[in-house]
């Protein structure tokens, strides 16, 4: 019976003034999961340890995408998941990306590799539709491409491996509440001005400039979020305490990590990042809220065999 | 008595989905400038050779330019300026420009450079403001710093010069109507829908992106406006027969140049420049509209003494 155990990270959406469109792998923080062909077909989940999660394929994020990408091939085997879920549901660091990903990566890999990560990225974003009602792409495509990926359109979908500096750390904290994506959504306006689109267009140029520059003072400048985070980060306790303290720690820029509830600060050092854990840890410690936290540089390669 | 002989680039502005933020110097289009030292204070314009505009300098962007340069640096001389004006005004290819952009390079060349880059192009949107009632900056940047430039911000002005793939070369029509930046800003709406808004900064960083690692079908895919095109293409005779034919001509994409009537098409060689050129000459010859047509790489270092 032939298996596979792989590794999915975490990852960070947005990353500020690129909603729905930029997001970046983590190296230190993710999934476990094993993937094992049998003769039985169909998809099964024989196991989620961590979590309390369905483990009926069609009601689970990893199920729905690994269905997704049978329904394209012809295959006489069934195939077997079992998940070791480190990253908690409704944290927004791609709790959920990381399962639809890490699945149909490995189910691919069993396979003999037919289908491409464009192609891989397209059923992942059938998990992210169960999870969060829309097929969106910005968690899935660092999870199976790596480092910092850009999507730039939908239909067709074009994904983008954009440069990464090589000094960039993710420090990342993770308020213990939950923020669910669809609600983090549903209050985000149909309408901007075309003055705030401007400027966050600016923005994301500037960001893309600066990881291909590998310009970091540029990142920083550009880590700035005219239409989202105003009303996201009301969602999300002492959000802009926690923004100050981490710049004032060293950080770049901040932003909120997917649809929250945690933020992400972005540093050009170990140290930085360092610094920015405490004053991070500082100002949840201050006011009672319980967390968990991580540093991390960024992961070039996404999925992994481990 | 000292003076300073000038070539002022042609400029295009916005670059499709990168309204208000990107622009690009023409290497062969422009104006030429003489500007001369003198012991009267102040600034006089004593020659205009090729348009019918303002000799006043408070009427003239120039002028207006130059004396905002002047206004902070105490000097015991005035300025003379002589322009020979190629790009005819309104035409969208940054004719106020490069007139506003050339005096303070020419002027602050023979201070001895008191003044950054930045500091001019601050200056010469002074002139800007006065030509379309808005002080804006992507004429103007690349026409002071050549290249692609991005305007990532104006409080503080940001600009930032962008990788220019070797191989890009620049079409650019101009049909011979006049259409005001002015009336061209005002038809645009205050608002618009966020998933526009997402499709439009996903198209600016895919064309950076592009622009950086020299992917030129990268930047044809980007080169797409779902906000401004639609609306301002409206008065501009012919738009889409020329965004066509241009297209099956081998362009990599098009646009409006700055805010129009002038149509630019990018592409990755002199040969299908020729080739676009032809296929937009035969759309205005067979509708009888008279035009400007030029050809030119990207002009890599602005503004230059000849």
């Amino acid at each position: 019976m032939k298996e596979i155990k792989i590794f999915a990270p975490a990852t960070i959406a947005n990353l500020s003034c690129g909603f729905d469109i930029l997001g970046l792998a983590l190296d230190h923080v993710g999934d476990e999961m094993v993937v094992r062909m049998s003769d039985e077909k169909g998809v099964r989940i024989t196991k989620i340890i961590g979590q309390d999660l369905p483990l009926e394929p069609h009601l689970n994020v990893a199920g729905i995408a690994a269905m997704a990408l049978l329904s394209n091939l012809e295959v006489d085997h069934g195939f077997e998941i079992e998940i070791l879920k480190n990253i908690k549901p409704g944290s927004g660091i791609g709790s959920s990306a990381a399962s639809a990903a890490g699945a149909v990566w490995a189910i691919n890999k069993l396979l003999g590799s037919p289908f491409t990560p464009t192609e891989l990225v397209n059923f992942a974003m059938e998990g992210e539709k169960l999870a969060s009602g829309i097929a969106h792409a910005d968690n899935v495509a660092p999870a199976l491409l790596g480092g910092i990926t850009l999507v730039r359109s939908y239909e067709p979908l074009d994904v983008i491996k954009l440069n990464v500096p090589k000094d960039l750390v993710v420090t990342v904290i993770h308020p213990q509440i939950e923020v669910k994506t669809a609600t983090a959504r549903e209050i985000l306006r149909s309408h901007v001005t075309l003055k705030d689109a401007i400027a966050q267009w600016g923005n994301v140029a500037g960001l893309v400039s600066g990881l291909f520059m590998e310009d970091y003072d540029l990142i920083g400048r550009s880590l700035e979020d005219k239409i989202v985070e105003p009303v996201r980060s009301m969602l999300i306790p002492a959000y802009e305490a926690v923004v100050e303290a981490s710049k004032n720690a060293g950080a770049l820029g901040c932003g909120i990590s997917g649809s929250g509830p945690s933020i992400f600060a972005l540093s050009k050092s170990a140290l930085d990042a360092e610094n920015i854990k405490k004053a991070m840890e500082n100002v949840y410690s201050n006011i009672g809220i319980p967390y968990d936290i991580h540093i991390s540089p960024i992961n070039q390669s996404g999925i992994k065999k481990i």
